[in-house]
């Protein structure tokens, strides 16, 4: 599971030259039957299985670290988001924890003080997935990942704005709808105010018409509220 | 990347007994140089390359069916949730496009009508991993992936509520704060109706703290708004 779908991408390459490290714990390491048992049926009945506490815990104590935030994905958390990532990519490390079955005993959750972070309102088949998600965010965010050329995206997500549309050549193209389509005249002219100007305008339209919570949000961050 | 982690799943089995299938297209196969380029540099400036309009298309219409959306994971797309999960398991399959570098030529979004799909306010190094999440969820909900029984998240998920807070054995547990826990009483009764209304009330109470949004939506359905 890790590196796993990192491994083949800017984050692998990262992995090797040293900019980041991997731990991963097999959390039935810690099961105390010879079967690897960490679950058990949910007390008020059900279907689906649950994670034991106390074999859980066992993990996670073996890894936590003092000063380092510990991550459980479940959808009940709170979404996930690139404030967060920057956050984790400039501390001192984060232990990310991967429910299966379920999911985990709740006492395991106040006993550790795990944060709870969600990618989605989605039901997955276990928080590795979603683990590699916040891994990919945070990476890419690490000095000497990426390359020093600022990224359009993050710039644009910065202000809580969604991205402007992109073009790239040729600069006129007829799609298989027959219809020809041509990049817009401004972004050919190199007036680099005008460019600017025009990008977060759409950047602006984007944002509002489809997401108007990170509009409400973006405005408010603007009027210094 | 595919099936990646998934074959290491459920979703890994039912790939094996062929409850759904995957076919994963190598966008550089439809490039026109010798050299696998993709890319090209953005019209107006800026850092990050995009992907270049007539070879996406090309790779696109080799694989879109009618019929089937077509998907492509952006961070300006709409929230990915469970009802989109929902009904894509149960549809006649889709087409997901990975974008990587900065993003793609705005043309292809509306040449091939694609569908813009987010899976969280984050900037990943590629639509890969955002795949994989979209995957996961709906190969879950396959008939025969995870079995007969229904599984309790998607129970509280169905009615747009976070899910109540799960217990298993042991019944009392100390922590490695010293702090002795057990489990709720009710839910050790088997008493099924009082530990639904339990489940029920806790389910709305985490939504309503942790989750405003999913709550003012729960209530205007269930007024029938």
């Amino acid at each position: 599971m890790f590196p796993g779908p990192l491994g083949l991408s800017l984050a692998g390459r990262a992995l090797e030259r040293g900019l980041w490290s991997l731990a991963a714990v097999d959390i039935r390491r810690f099961a105390r039957d010879r079967h690897g048992t960490v679950d058990d049926t949910p007390f008020g009945g059900g279907a689906g299985m649950v994670m034991r506490p106390d074999i859980l815990s066992d993990a996670i104590a073996a890894v936590q670290a003092p000063g380092r935030p510990t991550i459980y994905f479940s959808p009940r958390g709170r979404p996930f988001d690139q404030a967060r990532a920057r956050a984790l990519a400039a501390g001192p490390g984060v232990t990310l924890v991967c429910g299966r079955f379920e999911g985990i005993d709740e006492r395991v959750i106040e006993a550790h003080g795990l944060e709870e972070v969600s990618v989605g309102d989605v039901v997955l088949s276990g928080g590795e997935i979603a683990a590699l998600v916040a891994l990919d965010a945070c990476v890419r965010l690490l000095p000497g990942v990426v390359g020093a050329a600022a990224s359009l995206t993050e710039e644009s997500f910065e202000e809580g704005l969604l991205e402007y549309p992109l073009y790239t050549r040729p600069a006129t193209w007829t799609g298989p709808d027959g219809v020809e389509r041509a990049v817009p005249e401004i972004l050919q002219t190199g007036h680099h105010a005008k460019i600017a100007a025009w990008r977060r305008a759409k950047a602006e339209e984007i944002t509002r018409q489809r997401r108007p919570d990170l509009w409400a949000r973006h405005v408010a961050a603007r009027r210094g509220d």
